[in-house]
């Protein structure tokens, strides 16, 4: 039995976690595990708080570690918990992975050095600050990093990742079971397919959380600095 | 502000609750809540649990319901308090909704009686049980009625109910936030897609759960009877 373990904080972005959680659990022989700093329900961007089933402490060795994004990646940056332990996971694990804002949890625990690697596209061009090359792709692959683009992109990762460690066929049976089929009511996924107005809209919200994020990700770094 | 509330039950599919209520969270004017027969964590079908925000018996008036699947709807098809609490919220709200094999739990609450609507591939044609015209569709509206397809569809399912509920730039608004330009690695996602051995191999799978469903649906459907 292989371990993977997805990683939980506070304010994570719900889909980032759950996206590729859905299709990974119905892997045959693998066991998934949602870790995080204590067992205490952490609460979610979508108003309701998930049940960890391991402590960072308490987690069997991790064969893939999973870390979703979201909002609370600015305060999990200098938690003093969440990127130690990535360290420590991430030299171990045979495949060190991220979806959305993850990138730069991975990013803090010097996982992405000299990396390609994608993230949420309003983020993107912070990927070098942790030393990665970022790519516009829905899911990168580099050597034993995985990562995949803004939070519904966890689905199609997930899907590689399944047919990258069971192999194509298992992948299309969770792909079927789940009914992945995308229909899209609208076209805009993506800041050059949005109408100028919801794009400038997006934009600005993001904008606004933005000196927080930069913030923590230096504090993060430098943090991380000596031991680089 | 507007209610809604999304049902937990043990053994729900999590994307099918995650899905459009990641979508539905960030709707304004609305407050989103997870609904269940206690405040006690709920177990998903992903090996972890979700606390309950609101129980069946604090929860506001709902302006809006909306009931995941999952193997889970099996139990909950009898245990004396979904459908019933179900049946109160429905005949209140301006719209009654589902996704994957949460229709039936709808349906056993008389709620589907002579509209159209969709589920997972794998049921759809169980929906005459419970009175319902089965469309093969993603999303499909009747009336206050919205049902989506299985576990993945309730993505597109939200953000068409969100086009709905504030209207169409505030969907592709939340749809840019949320990266939705899918890009499926395989083409598998519907039956008529998947290969031959995938199709096979997941119809079975479904196949060797389907006579528990069929007995519970059934015992459902009977108690609904006298007030249908």
């Amino acid at each position: 039995m292989r371990h993977a373990g997805f990683i939980a904080f506070p304010n994570v972005t719900q889909l980032d976690l759950t996206g590729p959680l859905q299709v990974l659990s119905r892997l045959p022989g693998w066991k998934t595990h949602v870790v995080a700093s204590s067992l205490e329900p952490v609460p979610t961007d979508c108003g309701f708080a998930l049940v960890p089933t391991q402590t960072f402490e308490s987690c069997p060795p991790l064969d893939l570690v999973c870390v979703p994004g979201g909002f609370g990646v600015d305060d999990a940056l200098c938690d003093g918990v969440t990127v130690p332990f990535l360290e420590r996971a991430g030299a171990r694990a045979q495949h060190a992975t991220s979806v959305c804002t993850g990138a730069f949890l991975l990013g803090a625990a010097g996982l992405l050095r000299g990396r390609r690697a994608t993230t949420h596209w309003a983020y993107r061009e912070a990927l070098s600050r942790v030393g990665a090359v970022p790519v516009d792709a829905r899911v990168v692959r580099d050597g034993p990093i995985l990562t995949g683009g803004g939070v519904t992109a966890g689905i199609d990762f997930g899907l590689a990742l399944a047919a990258e460690l069971a192999g194509r066929e298992v992948a299309e049976r969770i792909q079927l079971a789940l009914e992945y089929d995308p229909a899209p009511p609208f076209h805009a996924g993506r800041p050059e397919q949005a109408p100028e107005a919801v794009r400038a809209e997006v934009r600005a919200t993001f904008g606004r959380r933005r000196a927080v994020f930069e913030a923590r990700l230096a504090a993060a770094l430098e943090a991380l600095g000596p031991r680089g």
